[in-house]
């Protein structure tokens, strides 16, 4: 099978399309049927359990992380960021992905590199049980300058209808407990950079004071939440779920209260990890700023009814997971920090 | 609703968010479960009349015909081309479209761009029956120019299991049928740019020899099969189709043939539209290269079995839809012309 035939259009570098064509075949299950494919990528879902499947679909890139990772000459991780988002973003509806697939845009095309890039997507892709159905890798000189690129992820999940998290079962009283994220993730990385190389005059290279180059600290792994989360959601105790992306909690945790309810969040509950505490002190920017940028270790927000709360909790620690009330469902609109 | 219900992300401008989203919500249909997205769009597909139904998933871009098109200062076209060219890639595996996200990278975000790329996607999108249930504009300075972007399209198509066509049913002596495309389509702009605006020296305004600018000339927008082509394909009357885009029919032909099977192309068949001649003329390039890199007037072949010409002409003929017969399928492998 050529990559083509995963419903990938190369151009250039044969040599890059066979191992490309590796990395993806690495995380196809029987749902993909890869031996008759070519202009498309065909996927044959198996919904036997399902009265009346939904599909979720969403689209995401990972922003200006990926100029950290070209300073740093480090392209494996991006391509996890990507598809860890991307799982994120179902997840938060209920949803359990079908299938991935990347579009990769070059300035020249650098087999090394677009082959990390891609290994990075194919292993969060292995890691999450999501195939890798296809892509496009794209070469376009006069867009992207010689060693930059930019990445983009699609993904198809699905869920049962009546299973869908809207936000309408939220009610107030509702509690709120936080799964801490595994860094900025993706997001204020244009903020960061500014702080930590612009400001403090540092490179990717240089150790931070928590002990990290600058590099390692912001190429941390976007952590997906589907481990975590997925055996939950099978048991439907969950209320609503907020994935902390651009906007932080107060541009996120709003898009699954239903009008009327608005987010208490005690400051107090949770110290930010040190990184973000860095950026803040270092870059003088007050508090508001930070939570409106950065998720300021909370990755994942889940609105549980109270009655709930012992069995989610319990649930979590089985599985080593940790989490943290952090406030509840009030009268009003947004999110207020006390 | 705002357009992040519809599961997009864009970061800035209020005004272009509510644009986006009125101009997605023109292409919904009842599978599109608008009302109750939030991170990931929601679609019910209607699987009831199929037995099997297999997913067929494409993701491309246009590729540095966006150039043109920031060079002309004409945003409206390039997201029509990239939804074209999606539906006829996942349309040669017999599939007919279900939904579609975009991808639009942009150095600054510029309210007024944005909207007529995305008019763009969502006046094809309305066209040819397919819903934009969500997409992502990520501002990344840095990476792209001011005034400059990159546009990526995804799409999920579905066709029964014993439909999906695969060139497994092409036999020697299968005709093949060749319909028109529409100028470039999205193939080649690299070249045709070196040679209209660098070795001419025109600018995108220039009135070249056929009457057009070349802004009018090399943004023509992709054609889309699926209105030829739907009917034909629900009455099962194709072998194979192949969609011509980067490589021209001897890179893409040769991906729906057997092991074994190649093309006998008969160039005295058609004759290239102008701008293809010129182009060669101008640029003193030679026709295998031409072959190699344009769709030379021909977007989409089918294999016909010879039994069926008459019939799949017909049916072609009383939608006024041209076709001209090219060549056959012959032993041996890749494509021969003669």
């Amino acid at each position: 099978m050529d990559y083509r035939q995963a419903g990938v259009d190369l151009h250039g570098a044969a040599e890059a399309q066979r191992r490309i064509a590796e990395r993806a075949r690495t995380t196809f299950n029987p749902s993909v049927l890869s031996s008759i494919g070519t202009f498309g990528a065909l996927f044959q879902p198996d919904f036997s359990s399902y009265r009346e499947p939904v599909l979720v679909a969403s689209t995401d890139g990972v922003g200006t992380k990926i100029h950290v990772a070209v300073a740093a000459g480090r392209h494996d991780t991006v391509g996890y960021d990507l598809v860890s988002h991307c799982i994120n973003d179902i997840l938060v509806q209920g949803a359990t992905p079908l299938f991935f697939m990347d579009y990769v845009a070059v300035g020249r095309l650098d087999p090394g590199t677009v082959d990390a890039v891609v290994e990075g997507v194919a292993r969060a892709c292995r890691e999450f049980g999501c195939p890798l159905i296809g892509g496009e890798t794209a070469e376009m000189p006069g867009t992207y300058a010689p060693g930059d690129y930019d990445l983009a992820g699609f993904i198809v999940g699905v869920v049962e209808r009546d299973r869908v998290l809207t936000g309408s079962r939220v009610r107030e009283g509702d509690l709120l407990l936080a799964l801490p994220s595994s860094g900025l993730h993706t997001n204020g990385y244009s903020l960061a950079r500014k702080v930590l190389l612009e400001a403090m005059g540092r490179d990717v290279h240089s150790v931070l004071p928590t002990g990290e180059t600058v590099a390692e600290a912001l190429l941390a792994p976007h952590r997906c939440y589907l481990p975590a989360l997925g055996p939950l959601l099978d048991a439907g105790r969950l209320r609503a779920m907020a994935h902390v992306t651009g906007g932080g909690i107060p541009g996120n945790l709003p898009r699954v209260l239903p009008a009327g309810l608005g987010a208490c969040v005690r400051r107090e509950a949770w110290t930010p990890p040190e990184l973000f505490l860095l950026i803040q002190r270092e870059g003088r920017i007050d508090e508001e700023e930070m939570f409106a940028t950065f998720n300021m270790g909370v990755g994942m927000i889940l609105v549980v009814a109270p009655e709930e709360l012992g069995n989610v909790q319990r649930n979590l620690e089985s599985r080593s997971e940790g989490s943290t009330l952090i406030g509840s469902v009030v009268a009003g609109a947004g999110v207020s920090f006390v």
